[in-house]
């Protein structure tokens, strides 16, 4: 069965799933939409360096849309929800199932419950699914532990640590993490809500909402972490003692037990990315993945393996554990 | 939303999830079922070495399932699928879920296509949904492996090495692997299919088949391992020379190229147990649980745990990749 797809979105993380959907089999790309004037009018293979597919980029998504009748659209624009819902109203009205990596779908349940509701019942009325996943939120640091908990009688707490070594990463995502600034400037930048990884209040509140759990209090605080010698990467530099990226934890407590811990390093030159999903519980479980999973190549991976699973869902706004479980085909 | 329940079986494993869906707010055991005369008009608690609490165990099943209608049989008898088949077509026909611990069933297409049509065609009928499940098969070396894959844009190759320190685990799964023979009685009871772990090639085509693999060919093999010195368990003792489990390696091939391989050794004194998953793709992954699942206590767990994904589920006979992600609740 081929699945007709809309790639929706082609900056770095769009146009990494572009290129992924491109080669796989099982997948057609039936049309691509973008706001950017330099990208519109330019077929979608060439625009990825590769030969011609005979899909030109628009910059008019309901006509392209409701033209081209695809199965899923692959939708990677922005991480505020309420930025993107009128995209997503779009894609629903077009009666197209939508994988989103706007981060603030992964869980929106808790932050914007009006804005979720009304997102769930505009999917149900069109027959079709609404999911937002990627590597974090939607993966290493909320469905994949909770796929751990499978094999425990009984779950305590849970602790997830993911160390990304940025220098590895896309230029915007250093940028994003404030690599290169001093500490007034990422602290003001922190304030202005500049700086930070959108998705940890998602992921904390999927967790809770699967295990169960009623949560008393929550906290997601962000720090800067300095480097303690230069760093220079393909995007930045930065010198000793400016900031090397960010960690970010978020807690979430039953009464005055801690007991979801979200601890999430992103900064040029970690020296040991990884990442560690620790569940204290019966039995206790231990999971390391050494060098942890690169986040780029995993989101548009995640985005694209989603297909199968979307297509075999039920219609409404679901999160990753509501859906079959989401794999390479 | 309470869930009735009926426990089929009550050897060690079914004693385990009996045990622990007491314990479970959210479940409520309605029936239990046993063929050992010594259970039978027991109740359930006191058998569990708990309190009573109100459910005889019968050793008549239609009568049981037909007179308290569970939502739910979490059953555990046989490893034999054409065995338990009865068994799973009295709770089906009650208009019960089922929850199996009957290793074939975790992925019957390949090796009983013909009983998987039946089941499948019954379930349906009756509008319930069937699976098999536990920890080997149904989780450490299939469904987390493959939910690993999530975050690869390409998947090459898979291997899955677990290691059980069998000294940890139950004395019927001890003399299963073989613990305390000499290697003729082990080469011996290979033969006659008594010693084996059933699964492995349920795995391996659950693999194959989510991966949209085509195998050319696949093989399961058997090996003792030897203890280099003596062993002693709560159930046997065994010399250095004899033989302290088993180690047996599944593989799947396309074309010369071995691209599924599920190695698992399960011997007393094991010194590093663990499992791990090996991806050979993009990005790599290896993932690593250090000390391992403790198999007993997930089998119960993961048993219990699927409630909340197989009630979600479509009608038909599903392996774990069909449902909903299986999490503790």
């Amino acid at each position: 069965m081929t699945t007709r797809v809309v790639c929706y979105g082609l900056g770095p993380i769009g146009m990494g799933i572009a290129r992924l959907a491109c080669t796989r089999s099982g997948i057609q790309i039936v049309g691509a939409i973008d706001v950017d004037p330099q990208k519109a009018g330019r077929d979608l293979g060439e625009l990825l360096g590769r030969s011609a597919i005979g899909v030109t980029v628009s910059i008019d998504a309901a006509r392209t849309l409701s033209r081209v009748h695809p199965d899923v659209v692959l939708h990677a624009t922005q991480s505020s929800l309420a930025a993107v819902a009128p995209q997503l109203r779009e894609c629903i009205t077009a009666g197209a199932n939508v994988i989103s990596t706007c981060e603030e779908l992964a869980y929106p349940w808790s932050a914007q419950p009006q804005l979720a509701a009304d997102l769930d019942a505009a999917a149900r009325a069109a027959g079709v699914t609404l999911l937002g996943t990627g590597v974090n939120p939607g993966y290493a640091m909320d469905a994949l532990p909770l796929m751990l908990t499978a094999a425990c009688a009984e779950v305590r707490a849970m602790r997830v640590l993911r160390i990304v070594d940025a220098a590895q990463r896309r230029g915007p995502l250093q940028r994003k993490i404030g690599a290169g600034l001093t500490p007034d400037e990422f602290a003001q930048r922190v304030r202005e809500g500049a700086v930070r990884h959108v998705g940890l209040a998602e992921s904390l509140h999927m967790i809770a909402a699967t295990l169960g759990w009623q949560l008393d209090a929550g906290d997601d605080t962000i720090m800067p972490i300095l480097a303690g010698c230069a760093v220079v990467t393909e995007h930045v530099s930065v010198e000793a003692g400016q900031v090397a990226g960010v960690h970010q934890i978020a807690r979430g407590y039953i009464g005055e037990r801690e007991v979801i811990t979200l601890d999430l390093r992103m900064y040029v030159g970690a020296p040991d990315p990884q990442d560690t999903v620790e569940i204290d519980g019966n039995p206790p479980l231990r999971m390391t993945i050494a060098g942890g999973i690169h986040g780029d190549i995993a989101t548009a991976a995640i985005a694209v393996n989603t297909i199968a699973s979307i297509r075999k869902a039920e219609p409404g706004l679901l999160s990753m554990t509501d859906v079959p479980l989401v794999h390479y085909w």
